[in-house]
């Protein structure tokens, strides 16, 4: 009961509200460096969820208590069932969780303030945009324990270079937060105590324009990346001409050819 | 007939000749900051259809009168003609110009001295090579507006990292031309009264090498990054092994064999 | 006789150990720039085929005696043999050299310690990995000759951003190593001097991790870059899940668990 009460008050992945629109998630495992237990997994995946149907959340922040990112999958529970079944169900688990970031129809900024491995460095890969603290730091080591991070090297080669990604896949190294945002996987490093700031203007940045556009930008964004040129244009098209016949685009563009500011109102 | 008399004198699309089969196109819309008006979108698309079927064209150079590269669509235009299916058929007219850049047997280098925005970038993106001064600024700037860059989002996401490419097209801002450099969206950034320098050698350069190996070799291109490697490799050794049976080829091996200049003649 | 018996002594191709595990493989026709005769695809055909099978290699050094890497195909050979049939089956042989760099288990490092063109430029895009000295350069360069390097272009476009590529492929101009590096087509630069010590801590680090880890994730990399992401984490939700099954992953595991090295005895 006691420990029933204290997740209660501590739950896994605690939200809150950084400003009117940016809903934070904050993985709470700092004991266990965030590491995505079954639980943690869930309790994303419906935070996720959750803060995709919500109108009122117009960007998502993914953060993290302590001075771990994320350090990946939790190693004691998978040891503790060592079945082929159980790791198919488990990374499939882990999978849709992951895909759920990019599905849904807010942008999701990673807050990386410490070390991101494994699927924790996936975590950061997944994420549309990233806002790395110079200590920040990052590996795929699954392989230093005779894993290879073959779901993370998913993400993580729509990231960065062939050769980059297969080197930190091979060797487990870690890289620092400059080489990171320079291979492309973080957008900006800054020093520790500017993260907050820094991911603040960029989430207003994003409030600051209508969710519609956004969400539908985001979307045809990744299904145009899986596509042949001639198709993406195709789906681009489409998607634009919807987007310009909205009542926010028009007000937009009329605003702009009055030299005056948008009267969007609610974005 | 005073109009028409005065269009004639400066055309939507002006050519000249930098040098011996170098032709310039030159946007001239600058009081409208060279922006796609469906007139201009038909000047473009009218000159590269010339200059594709012109034998004596050996490379294209795509510049722009004024302080701005190009501002992207019309938006005027765009506003006074609120229905989806002219947005539909708008951005298809647009698709086909930037297309007919990508299937023209010349390369085009973007010569890139000012702003290009939204569209504009896209121009940038979808050229083969870009020079730029480094005064020159780009983004995709639709959102600001209510209008997410999503066409112009299919060339720049086949030019920058994901993260790069939609950090700019969720936050509309601009990147300098250093960053545009470092993050693949131009070839080479140079001081503006350099410009036309760096262009006229890298057409040079380009100009001294046989056009039907260029031709050849920039389709083959294009065609082979849609897919998977070993096709892309069936593809790829058909296309050289039928570059190597022409005359210039043989004639190039054996001028390098013979340690002598090949004579060539007319390339 | 004479030139059998020398041929004996200095193959095509040398192969040495330069540490357990670690085989390299030395092109070896120096006075021709390590050109790619039939007979030199054909030595590294089977060095690969062998290298591939044995389980005792772990790691494979690609490296070239004299002052440069590889300067592409035998152009002397080329040229003795114009019909379009023979250049056909030529490029084929190649790919296939190529791609048996990519289907072996085991990694492939080039070291890299002078020019690599054409063909050479080739080898160090199809290598997992790239380490090469400061003064090495890289180029591909047949258009020069009138030939564009379309088969090299497959390789190098799988490693540059488009640009980049289509800039070194239509000029046939020089980057240095820094560049490359920068570009993504080679991991790391050092001092000539210090090129063996380089290969040999990178060489040493995959030698560190289980074989079986490291041939899964190999062959997924390739395969699933070349899919949806949807596919590419099914597929490697499956490597991973299988992987884990290893002793070897299980052991790693309980071992970090422990807080213990793993007792892996021959990996």
């Amino acid at each position: 009961m006691a420990e029933t009460d204290n997740r209660a008050v501590t739950p896994l992945v605690s939200e809150c509200l950084d400003a009117p629109g940016v809903l934070r998630l904050t993985m709470n495992r700092p004991e266990a460096f965030n590491a995505l237990s079954e639980d943690l997994l869930d309790a994303l995946s419906a935070a996720f969820a959750r803060a995709g149907a919500d109108a009122s959340v117009r960007v998502v922040v993914l953060a993290a208590a302590g001075r771990a990112f994320c350090a990946g999958h939790d190693l004691r529970e998978m040891r503790a069932s060592p079945s082929h079944d159980y790791y198919r169900r488990l990374f499939d688990r882990c999978t849709r969780m992951m895909m759920a970031m990019q599905k849904m129809p807010q942008p999701v900024i990673a807050r990386v303030q410490g070390i991101a491995t494994a699927a924790g460095c996936q975590l950061v890969a997944m994420c549309d945009l990233a806002v790395a603290a110079d200590v920040a730091r990052f590996a795929v080591s699954g392989v230093n324990l005779g894993l290879f991070c073959a779901t993370p090297g998913v993400a993580l080669s729509r990231n960065l270079s062939r050769k980059h990604a297969m080197e930190m896949l091979l060797t487990g190294d870690m890289i620092d937060a400059l080489q990171a945002r320079d291979r492309g996987l973080v957008n900006r490093v800054v020093p520790a105590d500017a993260l907050d700031a820094e991911v603040a203007r960029l989430a207003a940045s994003i409030c600051a324009k209508p969710a519609a556009a956004v969400a539908a930008g985001k979307g045809l964004f990744y299904r145009q990346l899986e596509m042949g040129i001639e198709a993406a244009y195709q789906l681009a098209g489409q998607t634009m001409a919807c987007n310009m016949m909205d009542p926010a685009a028009l007000e937009g563009v009329q605003a702009f050819l009055d030299k005056r500011p948008p009267s969007w109102g609610v974005l």
